[in-house]
């Protein structure tokens, strides 16, 4: 399959890649990273780098962001962020792929643990991922030509742990190869409008 | 209590109205109804109203709009509606009242069976929906003083079926006196974090 890996660089990304690129043709993208450049929060700069991806069998967001804080010192613009980057962000990759993927083609967002089992400082953590899901189990029922749409929740990342384990004390982390497992379940499964917690 | 109740006027809003008014004194709001003018979308809307309703015990929304379409047919700005008005709206308001609420005082906000059981055309309801009930979670543990949170989430009510019917076949539709009891739970209960599901 030809696969559009969004986040490609990232901690998650990385273990994406290197559960899927043995099988599959990768084009990378990020920010600043990858075979391609792209930001989510900008629907042009979607529209162009799925442009330029050629025909496509999946997209993969492994990428997102979200504002961390107290729930009453986040400031608006640190809650928009939220909605802007990691919500809309993937919402608009997913409308924006849909009518180009290959007929039967699939969408991986990802979201993350805090969607069910909040913390401290991660209020908008736990609406932008929640809505994630949302989205997904929405989105399943109108794709068209049996395009398929499914997120990935992981735990924290074992990875990720030198600087978000006070954050998540008594947490088990994951390690991010086997948070790929859920991208691979997508991609290559048959499901559609499912969640795949990675725990 | 003093009961601040956003909404009050529709169709939800008058069955939470009939409910809690024998036993409370209700301060009623709406855009164009109600004691007191408020605009959900508007923060400085939120806050006028908030400082003209003295000390209030509970804040509750039955309010906020969310555009209908399908998936890929909805605009931008149809997607703006439900995240500027039900969503963050009613984020809004919770951050804003939180400071205000008098001790162990009780924000109640709405949700909807969407939230988990999505039908065509409501993608953007069930991102919406489901996101409410994550900052619901999320928020619970960070409120000050005792302060509570809660959503309530009514199926699709018995008096919009008329409207609603052909969207929401074979539904078990819920009188609105019905969902009003979770507001009472919410406001007159203890408990904080919960999403009171009204089937
Ligand atoms: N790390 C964890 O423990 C954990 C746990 C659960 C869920 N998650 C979620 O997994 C996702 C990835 O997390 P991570 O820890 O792997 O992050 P990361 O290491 O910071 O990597 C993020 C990747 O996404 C790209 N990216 C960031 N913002 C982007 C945007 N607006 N548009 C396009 N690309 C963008 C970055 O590339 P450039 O730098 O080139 O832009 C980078 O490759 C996030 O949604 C995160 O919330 C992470
Ligand atoms: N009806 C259902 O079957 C159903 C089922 C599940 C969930 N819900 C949810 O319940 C809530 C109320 O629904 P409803 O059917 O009762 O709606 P409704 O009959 O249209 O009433 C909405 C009320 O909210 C006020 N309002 C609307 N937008 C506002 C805003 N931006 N700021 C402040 N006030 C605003 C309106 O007052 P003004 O006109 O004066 O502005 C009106 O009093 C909505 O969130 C809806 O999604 C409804």
């Amino acid at each position: 399959m030809n696969i559009l890996l969004i986040g490609a660089q990232g901690t998650l990304g990385r273990a994406v890649a290197e559960e899927l690129g043995p099988r599959h043709t990768l084009i990378t993208a990020g920010r600043n990273s990858g075979d391609l450049r792209i930001d989510l929060t900008d629907r042009d700069s979607i529209a162009a780098a799925l442009a330029r991806a050629g025909q496509l069998d999946a997209v993969i967001s492994a990428a997102g962001n979200v504002a961390f804080g107290g729930l009453l010192e986040l400031t608006p613009e640190q809650w928009e962020i939220g909605l802007r980057d990691k919500l809309m962000g993937q919402v608009n990759l997913a409308l924006l792929a849909a009518p180009l993927l290959a007929d039967g083609g699939s969408i991986t967002l990802t979201t993350g643990v805090l969607a069910e089992d909040p913390i401290r400082y991660g209020a908008s953590a736990t609406l932008v991922n929640a809505g994630i899901e949302g989205f997904v189990r929405a989105a399943a029922l109108e794709l068209p030509r049996g395009v398929r749409i499914n997120a990935v929740s992981p735990g924290v990342l074992q990875e990720s742990m030198p600087g978000y384990a006070p954050y998540f004390r008594g947490f088990e982390a994951v390690p991010a190869a086997r948070a790929a497992l859920g991208f691979s379940r997508s991609v290559e499964g048959a499901q559609t409008g499912q969640v795949y917690r990675i725990a």
